[in-house]
């Protein structure tokens, strides 16, 4: 299902740079998630803020939100998900970025959401994590720190390729059998001709350009354009033997 | 199966700011991708460099293999991954990045892989895609331009998440972008040669043949097949014209 990002925000608790927010600020609008709240009145140098973000996301920091504390900012959402990079009993059970994506877009119909990120030093503490319904662990190697920004993308990107994978814009059309069985047999006649294939067991080299060909998944169009060498090859073949003859 | 990410690298094609090659490198870090590549000879600051990738991230800059052009960078990959913001007939196929992290989790046990990223203004040109066995598009909302280290971060994130299901799936050795550049130029002087590619301009219907005789991996033995076609293609038209002249 498709999330419904406009009732979705992000807020960022204490942020320290002006850059994260900046880069938070274009990440969420990449992918579509346009609110942004800040949280703690950080002294965040506005030049950096829009460089990072970019002009085409300055209309997203034009419109942050500014909130005092924490309670308040997250008072008006009906869903909050939070992130943490430590794992262990006193966070409770966390779950992985395509689960809270899974999750996030049936809510997100009905119910405002908000995706909380705490300070780059040292995240959201056990006391701001309670706020939250739900707790995003992003898997790592060893080197747990995550710059915020890319945190925030991974979120994002995690909540809009979901709706898109229930939308299938990339399941693209594939050459049916009865268009590749017409291109194999092209081929076929064309390397025979040539002397490549033995006229009397073409099988075994076919079934290795075959394995080479299907494994792909040939669209349609790429039939064609093996279809149209083919001819092509064909043609030149004719026409240099009436020219040939000619002479 | 998870990716073997030792067989990983980023290439970073022509990167413009320090920043986003020292984010570049905490995002691989992050996500157990060491290896880092910078094409270009680009002037660098090296402080910004450093400090966006912070100390846990320093060896990665260290170890960076600076090399003047891509063709050189790629020459040992045996499987290489373009990323484009720009869809539409000129790029051919794209996949997402999760279908991209499937196929390479298979690929790295036994393959070199480079992740290949284009500069931050203007993305890599269909040049430079031509060389990518499978190119990736990120799926964003209207706002299509990524932050570079961004679009790193999706990429290797996806590749850490992925856990393939088919464990044991046989894999075998690919040919390497050397091997393929030699078939490519030989397919091409011969489609030029029967008239199939106008010699002016052969590089869109070059692509399309790329595209889908890459993305599927080829192997050194199929790469053989297709050179042997070429071969005896050109042999055939060359005994003919020798047979037509006796006449």
């Amino acid at each position: 299902m498709q999330s419904n990002t406009s009732h979705i925000s992000i807020v960022l608790c204490r942020p320290q740079f002006a850059g994260n927010v900046g880069a938070a600020a274009r990440c969420g609008k990449n992918m579509g998630i346009g609110r942004l709240v800040v949280v703690g009145k950080p002294n965040l140098d506005q030049d950096e803020m829009y460089r990072r973000a970019t002009h085409v996301a300055a209309e997203v920091i034009d419109g942050i939100r500014y909130v005092d504390n924490l309670e308040a900012a997250l008072a008006d959402f009906q869903y909050i998900v939070g992130t943490t990079a430590r794992l262990g009993g006193a966070r409770g059970p966390v779950v992985s970025p395509r689960e809270m994506a899974e999750k996030v877009s049936g809510i997100s119909q009905e119910n405002r959401v908000a995706l909380l990120f705490g300070p780059e030093d040292a995240g959201l503490t056990n006391d701001e994590l309670r706020f939250c319904h739900l707790v995003v662990n992003i898997p790592t190697a060893e080197f747990k720190s995550l710059n915020l920004s890319h945190a925030v993308m991974i979120l994002c990107y995690e909540i809009f390729s979901c709706r898109l994978s229930t939308e299938g814009r990339f399941v693209s059309k594939l050459a049916s059998s009865q268009e590749l069985e017409g291109m194999y047999g092209q081929v076929a006649e064309l390397l025979v001709r040539i002397g490549f294939l033995n006229s009397q067991n073409p099988e075994y080299w076919m079934m290795h350009i075959r394995r080479l060909l299907s494994r792909t998944g040939l669209h349609s169009k790429e039939v064609k354009i093996i279809r149209g060498i083919c001819r092509q090859m064909d043609w030149f073949l004719e026409s240099r033997g009436k020219e040939d003859k000619k002479t």
